[in-house]
This record gives C-alpha cells, structure tokens and sequence, in this order.
C-alpha cells in the first residue's frame, strides 16, 4: 500500500531499498530482502516488476545520492530505520539522517517499515527515538496488540490518495463514461496516471477484535516501560553471551541493540568492548558470517536438546523475558557449544 | 500468493482474469475488479506490471479459449466462481466447465478465489456445488471465524514450491556461493527463473486465535445449515423485492444466486419469472445499470433513513438474518423509492 500510494504521489515506478532489509514478501520489496544470496532473482517475480527494484548496500549515503540522481524513475526509499532484519547489519541515526536530507532535496519520498521497531524501540518508533521523520511509515504486529493488524501512517498530502469523501462530490476514480471499449480487454491502452484515488476495500480493515486488542496494548506500550524491560534483558544477553564466548576462546560474538540480538559464528575479529559494537564495521558479507542453511539447523537442535526454541542465530526479548531466563539462555548456548565442538 | 506460485510452477509472468471479478487490491489483480470504468489503468501501477494482466469478458469460453492459444504466456486462470463481485454478472456451471476444459487442454492453471464463495454457497465452495476442481483455491474471510485469516490450497505439485524440508538437505532457494558480486547491485542479471522455492514468513502465520475461531466456525459451517438458510432469505428477499418493483410498476429488478442480492435500477427488461432470472441475459455493461457514484449516495441515504444500512445496490444475508428482517428491507426499499421518486 506505501508503494502504491508513493508511485500515485511521485508518478515515478521504481523503488529504492537496501540489500537485507526485509519488508515483507511483497513482489516489489521480496528481492534482496535477504543477506546475499536472495539479492538473485526471486522464483516467481516477473524481470519486468523486479526492474522497478533497486537494492543497494546499506550505510553508504553517497551510494544513496549517486543512484537516486542517476534514476529519476525512483520515486520512494525505504528501510528498516535500525537495519535489516532488526539491525543484522545495523544502521544508526547518521545515516537516517543523511537519507532524510537526501530524499527531501532529491524530491524522493522516504518510508520507514516500522513493522519491528514501532513500538519495540521506543513508544515514538526509530522515528521518534531518532527525530528523523519519514514521508510515509508501516507499522504492524504489537499496533493491534498480537492479533493480525498493521497500518500505514503518514502526511496527509499523500494518504489524501486514500480520503474518502461524499461520493456524491467526486468520482471515484478518473473514470470517463461507460461504453463497451472502455472494458480494456486485452489491458491495451496502458498509461500511468499522476495521482488519482487508491481504493484499499478489505473485509479485516478496522477488524474490531484487532483494533481493540491494539488500543488495549498501545496503552500500556506509550509507557515505554515495557520496550525499556526488553532492552535491559537483551542487553544483559548480548553481555552474558559474549563474556562466555571470551571464557571459552570460542570465535563466536553476540551483537545488537534494543531488545534484539544477533550471534555470529566463525568470527575473528576484535572482542567487543561496549554494547553498542558492530563486527566487521557492519560489513553486510562478512556479518552474514556462517549461516548456512545446515549450520542454522544444527544449532537450532543443539538449542532445543536444551529446551530454548532459538529461530536462527538471532532472537528477540519481550517484556515477559526475566534474568533467570537470560541466564538460562545462555547456559543453552554453552550446552549448544559443547555439543556442536563434539560433532 | 497463488499468483507467485502459478508464475514459479509454470514459468509464465501473465494472468487471465475476467472484467468485474474482484480479487483483492494486489497490483496485478486489481486492474479490471469494477465494471466498467475501472479496467482503465489504475493509478500507481506501473504499465510494465499492468501488462501482465489480460482481461476479457466473463461467460464467453470461445474468448477465453483464445486469448489462451493466442498467448503462451498467459501461466494462469484466475476467477470469483459464481462471477464477479459474488455473482453480479452470474457465473454458472457450464462455464466453469468449459473454463476447466480449455486450461487443462491448453496446460494453464486454473485458479478459484473462494474467499467470498467458500464456504457460503455450499460447504464444498463452489467447487463441491458444481464438481468442477480448480489447481489452487484462495479462501478467506469465514474460513477464520469472522477474524482475520486466509488460505491457499490446492495440488500437492504446485504448493510443493511453499514445502519446508529439512534446512540441512536442500538449500532454501536456488543459491549460488556467496559473494560481494552476488549482491546484485543496482538489479542487473535479471532471469526469470523456473520452479524453485517460495519463502512465505509471516507473523500471523498459524495466528491461534484466527486458527481457534475457524476450527470453530468451520465445523458449524460443514452441517450445510448455515449456508441454506442464507440462501433462503436472500431467495425470499429476491422475491419480495421483485413483486414490489412489479406491483409499483417501477424500474427496478432485484436478481442474485445463494445469499446475495443485487439490485438494477433503470430496468427496462421483462419481469423475472423464476429465482434464477439475469436481467439482460447478463450483458456486463447493461447489468452495471445506473450505478452513478450519486445515485447509489442517494440511495443508501435513503436506505439508511429508513434503518436499514445497505452497503451500495447489494447485499448478502446471513444465518443470523430473520423473515421478519427480510419483510422490514423490503418495507424500507419501498419507502427508499418513495424518497427517490420525491427528490
């Protein structure tokens, strides 16, 4: 819906977004969602739609610049405002803020999926922990309070595309009299209209059960208590983790900020010495480290033989998370170790 | 969902819809959803992503069949089994039939979009009413209990795409090694690949909630009760609505199948004669009627001043809807027509 409403605003087709962010699985927003190998072309998307994507590498503003002024064409950025998949490759407030000055004097817009980190990094988003405000912003999961439910957020002169308003006044559409050549067989005639209305029906728009779940929780949410919990216990993790891979010299390192955090594997580079280290500088190939499909799945199993249910080599905490928790995380890693050193 | 499917199992980018069937706002499916003005182009789709999708009219099997030789490229069929909107131009059995026949002939996929259809016509969807089995199936809506959900079904051929396997055994995709080269800046070295995995992650995946509601709702759903008693007051409704145009001598007819209705206004055919008339003989542009965004604002107004709040010149009853309701609507779009009449 943000693309669609950016393309009706801009006039312009393509889209701007960076290697690893995940914005869903979305023709246009799929490719490159994933550090590197899905950068290939997606199974399933025509070259045609997949042409409106471009995908550079994240954290390089004058690779933002150069590309947008070479492609008049791209009328929209994204990005996940703290980084791919929750900050796999980090990004911090600089170059939100060099995009934000960017896009504004290119006359591109900017939206930030906040799907994660609305409201998980701060009751405001990445946009209000930051104060870098994007054009247009997603926001999902904890919005309708675990139920299904997202929204999208944004200035009024481009959700005006959305308005309704007395279909007495205005037609619907730019639509011209009926008669039977205007059934468009054959899609002949194809054009891209500058602005006009969106429609966006949907049988789950304004779901009662969802919106009052959301209501319910974004209350509690506004506190900031529950996001500020989440973070001290991942950042406790993240600590924990990597003063036991320093005990045991094993070259593995845990990284990540807010209530996120990342492992990676075959590393060998510097111990981190503070909580906000990146490894690698955030170099996107080398942080994708060893996750190779049968690596990720041996050590899930490692994990789940001690009883934590780890998605991968990167997880989350909530509110729910305690210390004792935290630490019997990282007990099953310690366990995970041994057993993956005795393969 | 199922158009990336059919795309990755039959290598084909294009998809032939029929003019006025509604399958939600994705891009390459919401282009053609509203008889007759909306087949123009639909603002912010690019023309590229518009060209694969080839409209035609419904109920005509000799175009379906070819516009499908004509075009090697068209992978798949896609189509609202009753016919568009819940029936507004009907679809019957023989069809469906013929639509069956000329895909298989011709080696395209045929598609069902059951979201509105299954399981409100028959507890099989259309599909078990008519004993015609499409390649894949969308359902929604009552499939999740009333909150929001969705699935997709179908052959075991075309869904193994969506397969989990063990992560250690095949590789999630078709990768190659990884490399800064494979970042695939700029999204050069476009191919359109054949078969290959599709990745489907999503927080609602599975929503318990969702799942609990349709266990629920489904095993209701599958006595039949439900669905018949619907389509007895809409068939009462239908009935009663045509012997007040025709006791009123006014221009309007009321026709549909199961538990909808539609309303024409501006009639100027013969008077039903049987439940399963078609004004017009289903002449797409003449049963879109007077449908004026005005007149159908006037209407509902009056509707509503009348305490019954119909959404536009349509509707569907439910198990929840009494005799007594259906003689109330009645009452209240005869004194609607008064007004209308009046202004």
């Amino acid at each position: 819906m943000a693309l669609r409403l950016a393309r009706i605003y801009t006039g312009q087709p393509k889209v701007l977004k960076f290697a690893g962010h995940f914005h869903g699985w979305h023709d246009f927003l799929i490719p490159g969602a994933d550090l590197p190998a899905d950068c290939l072309p997606v199974p399933g998307i025509p070259p045609e739609t997949a042409a409106n994507t471009v995908i550079i590498a994240p954290n390089d503003p004058d690779a933002a610049e150069r590309t947008l002024a070479n492609d008049p064409q791209i009328g929209c950025v994204i990005l996940e405002p703290t980084g791919g998949h929750f900050g796999a490759v980090p990004i911090r407030r600089d170059f939100l803020k060099a995009v934000r000055e960017i896009t504004e004097r290119l006359g591109r817009l900017l939206i930030f999926d906040e799907v994660i980190t609305g409201f998980r990094v701060h009751p405001g988003g990445a946009q209000g922990l930051y104060g870098v405000t994007p054009d247009l912003t997603t926001l999902a999961k904890i919005l309708a309070g675990g139920l299904p439910g997202g929204c999208l957020a944004g200035r009024g002169d481009i959700l005006a595309s959305l308005e309704f308003r007395p279909t007495g006044q205005v037609p619907r559409t730019k639509i011209q009299e009926p008669s039977a050549s205007k059934l468009g067989f054959g899609s002949s005639n194809l054009e891209f209209p500058r602005r006009g209305k969106m429609k966006h029906p949907g049988t789950f728009n304004a779901n009662p059960l969802s919106a009052a779940a959301g209501v319910a929780t974004l209350k509690i949410v506004a506190t900031g208590q529950p996001g500020q919990t989440a973070n001290d216990r991942a950042r406790s993790l993240r600590g924990k983790l990597n003063k036991l891979f320093a005990q045991r010299e094993a070259n593995w390192v845990a990284y990540g900020e807010f209530s996120g955090f990342k492992l990676l594997a075959g590393y060998d580079g510097p111990r981190p010495t503070s909580d906000d280290f990146i490894p690698y500088d955030g170099d996107p190939i080398r942080l994708e480290g060893n996750k190779t499909p049968g690596f990720v799945h041996a050590f899930r199993c490692a994990m789940l033989l001690n009883a934590v249910d780890l998605p991968g080599l990167a997880g989350m905490t909530t509110v729910a998370h305690t210390e004792p928790d935290i630490d019997r995380t990282v007990a099953a890693v310690a366990a995970a170790l041994d057993l993956m050193e005795a393969l």
